[in-house]
């Protein structure tokens, strides 16, 4: 369906590099202008899209008939509604109007008399973006990558093709039209077999961020040669301390499960001091008798301890645990327990068996909560607080390009701070250039004197 | 030789993760402390240390005579001076002494009423770093991996396994005798075979630093599913601009190709305006009556436009220069020169055919000096300056751990700052914690209120 169907990877990439190339040379404000642009061209063709995305909808309801794709997966499919629709022209208008991530300042110091060194934020290149059946994704990953000066090439979900040709057709038109930067700075493909041959091609790409389950994620960890940015699995833990206060405890653990299972920021894991089993009764049952009942993988100390009473009234929720348990993403109302007997052994097991992504300590005690601040190996580590915080949106990002649990580049929620690195410029405004030749051995000395005035390394 | 040659690599990895997440529970005064424990074992030990590099060295003769290695490598593998072990000595001392890049916060705000996010600089985790002969290096990466809270698996040359087996005992030694830090938060590594197979152990490896030639980068990119950092080539350049000062660009081309040519910040391309082919005879001859003469790979514009009296006088110094010259790294006195007939296409041939690392326009023109900058996709982007000053010292941070020429994470010289990346604090510091179920439809908003005086996560 897609007019870049045929094309090779070499050329996809190609194409992204030299938009990507030309772009840098143009004010940043071309970027914002561009997304309003985009917006504009969206609404005027939003028959267009809804027409295309109706034609998804009926092949994936033979699918959906047939047993081949889940009905979730065709409800994410939907754009044909107007309040998905106004959402994504809405948040064209948030992007546009966030800060500019670019050109931001942070190191500046002059090395000699009239040589100036500065370390300016500017955009990484061409990003490879992999993303899964929610069409509305191609403009939402588009606008944050024009927005921080990237490129990008989008494979989406094979069942929104055609959604997504209509999408990426009305960007490159609003591009062309409207703007001086090249419409392929934007370009989506369809076939897995061009995302392979693009995981090579580091000569082009500069990031690949593969947006979907653990299979997908890991599958394009081993392939590429590109830097992967990105989160395999979210194993989120709660660990009530034997200096929890239990009612705190309690709304912590319940909202880390239940407030939304099926995303990452979910917890899959309750880990509880020993000394708090004579409280496991109470915590167990909120979390049974929690209007979205929740099942409880249990391990033998956790399970003795809970009540005839309520072993025998929820036996079908409790479920003895398994060592895999705890490196399970349950993404359901579901969860793993685990007593330990030190808050060290649950930093062990969190570092061990979690995921890097999110994990909280419930406690009252002071050099616990810098324990667990400081031990954690984690892009999240909260005190007294649900791990369903973690999202850029509610830190204040503006916007989530997705979650990465590296530990390189970006970490956590990924805002537009994420998609910029840094350059050095260093320019000599002294008469006759400055050469190394003449520092050393009898010659100057670097004077590293820190600018602190406003200076900027432009013209 | 070293103890750890018959260790499996899941055991040295599993050793490093346990030692890294062991040291995070420690003040970071410990790990200054450890670095002046070091230089103290080292140099009570400095006869140990000779005698194993006197070893080393008597093996690396034998090859020397067979053909098998060359003299440079045999020089670089002596540590048998005083001159070169006072330096490591001192440079102990200097890099305990350097600021601490850790726990530096980068973003403070508040989410609510008593709810605080804070984003906190961190070390990284265990990094493995692989480079050639010089044994030396086994205590400068051991140093910064320390000071900036790391842990390090080391592999050296094999030529030097003597070297580093002793340096390796005195870092571990001087770790358990003097400090609360674990021994193996430093191991050293001899085979291939096990530098193979840690580039799988993703679980207990976060970054992979290869220091050498183009071919090692080349293959542990190709082979490792951990992040790498580092840089295959220095193909660094000077564009000699239309309104250049010819003085200028002489000094700047001169320096920048034969100040120090055997490194990667040596100029390796000269990229001439077409209008200053008239004053090409001058940067010309500065080259080929250098004390070290300097072999000239021409274009036909550039060869055409020299006078007959040069052609002929130095026709021994004059090559014909081919495609592939443009990508190479000569780290000789070799320079290629391509004539262009814009800035445009300057900074293009740049960006496709350079390596990312430093490049260097000379001219007298300001909107040309914010073109180069902004157009040249390079760590480094130079105004009237030689591309040697591209180095971590010069830049100022006190010591280098390598250079990047990858878009993600750190870029260019890479100092203690590029060895920490950061967490999120998260904590409420209300009575009954806090939930996300309480936000939203009807519920409550975020007040997203940056945080501005001095507040501390910490407790």
């Amino acid at each position: 369906m897609s007019e870049n169907s045929a094309q090779s990877a070499e050329s996809l990439g190609y194409k992204a590099k030299e938009a990507f190339d030309a772009s840098q040379l143009l004010d940043t404000t071309v970027r914002s202008n561009a997304l309003l642009a985009i917006r504009e061209e969206l609404v005027s063709r939003k028959a267009e899209v809804f027409a295309a995305n109706e034609e998804d909808l009926k092949e994936a309801s033979v699918l959906v008939e047939q047993g081949k794709l889940s009905a979730p997966s065709l409800r994410r499919l939907a754009l044909n509604n107007d309040s998905k629709f106004n959402g994504i022209v809405k948040s064209l208008e948030e992007i546009a109007h966030l800060p500019d991530p670019n050109n931001k300042m942070t190191y500046a110091i002059e090395l000699d008399d009239e040589l100036e060194l500065y370390r300016v934020a500017c955009p990484i290149g061409v990003l490879l973006v992999i993303f899964e059946s929610r069409p509305e994704v191609v403009i939402n990953v588009a606008a944050l990558s024009i927005k921080s000066g990237n490129a990008a090439i989008l494979k989406g979900g094979k069942e929104s093709k055609n959604t997504s040709y209509i999408l990426n057709k009305v960007i490159q038109d609003a591009l062309s039209k409207h703007t001086e930067l090249l419409p392929h700075l934007i370009q989506t493909i369809n076939t897995r077999e061009q995302v392979s041959s693009l995981l090579s091609l580091d000569q082009y790409i500069d990031l690949v961020v593969p947006r979907g389950g653990k299979a997908l994620v890991q599958n394009i960890k081993e392939h590429s040669k590109i830097p992967v940015m990105g989160h395999a699995d979210g194993i989120c833990s709660v660990y009530v301390d034997e200096h929890a206060d239990l009612e705190k405890a309690i709304r912590v653990v319940v909202d880390s499960k239940t407030d939304y299972p099926s995303v990452c920021n979910a917890t899959e894991t309750l880990l509880l001091h020993e000394s708090q089993l004579k409280n496991f009764n109470n915590i167990a049952k909120a979390l049974l008798t929690n209007k979205n009942p929740v099942t409880m993988h249990l391990d033998e100390k956790s399970h003795s301890s809970l009540s005839q009473d309520i072993q025998t009234t929820y036996s079908s929720q409790i479920i003895q645990a398994k060592d895999s348990d705890y490196e399970t993403e349950w993404l359901d109302y579901e969860i793993s327990v685990k007593v330990v007997s030190s808050i060290r052994e649950a930093i062990a097991h969190v570092n061990t068996h979690g995921s890097h992504h999110t994990d909280c300590i419930v406690t009252e005690n002071d050099t616990n909560k810098n324990t667990w601040m400081k031990g954690v190996d984690s892009a999240g580590c909260y005190v007294n607080v649900s791990t369903r915080f973690a999202d850029g949106f509610r830190y204040g990002f503006g916007a989530e390009f997705g979650v990465a649990t590296g530990k390189t580049h970006a970490r956590g929620p990924v805002g537009l701070e994420g998609l910029v690195i840094y350059k050095y410029i260093l320019r000599s405004i002294a008469d006759k250039g400055h050469i190394v030749g003449e520092f050393g051995d009898g010659g100057k000395s670097y004077t590293h004197k820190p600018i602190t005035d406003n200076r900027q390394p432009w013209y």
